[in-house]
């Protein structure tokens, strides 16, 4: 049971140190300075879950009371500020823990609405918002929409890693089980959109649309 | 009773569907993938009420415990991925239904400011930010600055329609009655607006403060 | 007694104001009208403490259920609207009670985490949020990377500020002490950085780094 909960810490830890090295990257690539990198970084790693728990009403927020959390986020701050070259080289490494984090995050996000007794599909989404949410923060931050909004499956893969967890909680099995599935799905998927390029489509502008499309940011509806 | 209740929830869903389409148009405009255009959707249709809940102290709100809130902005946002170039043609009737939805958020998040205690004034304002936060954040998220903020008596259109709730209120009027009112105002202020190009007036800027405006955006107080 | 009292709640207001003159200024600047005028003031006076509060758990924030703060905020908008060559002549007294400003919100804001139990680390992070947060939410609001995760040691102050009202309430010093010292810390680091240009470093960008800047932006992790 302890080793159980020790490994989820560890994961949840995990997650939010590589996802705290995405901010600092950001960061840095936009030439803010230190305490700009070290507030990327925190913001990157715990915005989805203090916005999931402000949401279902968990305030003070676990990141704010749990000092590990902004632990992990300032050393991956302060490595990515000192060894910033070398981060950028793992490219590759750094995809693959921020698949495994957002896989995590997906998963334990859930389960924590779930927890907060929310309604199934409220539950899969706030699981999605948790994996989403840092990065999303981190780009509304640096001016730029976030890339989660776009990029290979992002979002979808943490949706449907969250709603196996949901799906398995309705269907009465353990959380265990349904978390290392959903985990699972969504890495599987995250890694089959970067292999492949796949990607969701966008929807299909007509001639007109298309030559609209300028027109409408200015006179749409505010 | 039972009517009214039942035309109010209506009108409140018709408000996030018509917002909901708003937020997908844009989504479409900037190429953001079907799963970005339906978050857009959900964020531009419920993100007005959700930051008044979160600020009034009502956690979880209520677009995350009531489904309906989610389908119509899904209905929406898919509606809009299908047929953009239908729902871009129908630019009048979106334009019209906007404002009826504004006209509704707006007296709705007064109404309920008031039931949680908060001050007439706040009441009021929590009322317009009930109106104007969905599009708010639905172009912060696109990085751009929020159109509410600028456009034909958006924001003043909503704050009207929220202070007559709040007067009925403080002068022992029906919620019926007020609400119809204050939808009234807001619905005939912001049809006058669009039809004559009413604007609130800017600030006037000397022949030296004009040429400073690039400067102090490097140098003013940060 | 009733004296520190009201020097406080006055300072406060004080601080609201000159943030207010920066919201207000911005908003002008990219030529907003009136109410967005007022928007961006109340945005930039209030949006640290209200963040602050709602991670708190101090729902609804103290900006919404005291009036003075709204009025404070509205008078600053209004005086920027119609007399902006004024206030954009003023820059230096603004500068200097935009520092007061800062001081006072870290150092009020760190004691009110203190207050609702958070821990000493935590606690100085929410002061600095205090006084960062109107002005980052301004920014955002604005689509602008925030200026105060850029400028001369602003986030810095503000965090040795707070930090020294964390400090001072282990050792078990008197808040006024400490809010007196921390004030000034903060303050004075804030004009030795304006005076002397001084910065925090930003990350070495190693050849290969700075080739990667712009790939790295699409191509990192979202």
């Amino acid at each position: 049971m302890i080793a159980v909960e020790t490994i989820i810490h560890v994961l949840d830890l995990g997650g939010t140190f590589v996802f705290a090295l995405s901010g600092a990257v950001a960061a840095v690539n936009r030439r803010l300075d230190v305490l700009g990198i070290l507030v990327l970084s925190f913001v990157a790693g715990n915005f989805g879950g203090i916005t999931r728990d402000l949401l279902i009403g968990a305030a003070p927020p676990a990141a704010l009371t749990d000092g590990h959390y902004l632990l992990v986020s300032v050393v991956a701050g302060l490595i990515t500020f000192f060894a910033y070259a070398g981060v950028d080289r793992l490219r590759s490494p750094v995809l693959l823990l921020d698949a495994v984090g957002l896989a995590f995050f997906a998963v334990a996000g859930a389960q924590k609405a779930i927890e907060f007794g929310l309604s199934p599909v409220m539950s899969a989404l706030l699981g999605m918002l948790t994996g989403i949410g840092g990065g999303m923060t981190r780009d509304v931050l640096l001016a730029e929409i976030p890339q989660v909004l776009r990029a290979d499956l992002y979002a979808v893969a943490a949706l449907a890693g969250a709603s196996i967890v949901v799906l398995g909680d309705r269907l009465g099995l353990s959380y265990g089980m349904s978390a290392l599935a959903g985990g699972a799905l969504c890495l599987g998927l995250r890694f089959m959109a970067i292999q492949h390029r796949w990607r969701l489509p966008v929807a299909h502008l007509s001639a007109q649309g298309r030559a609209g499309v300028d027109r409408s940011a200015d006179e749409g509806p505010p």
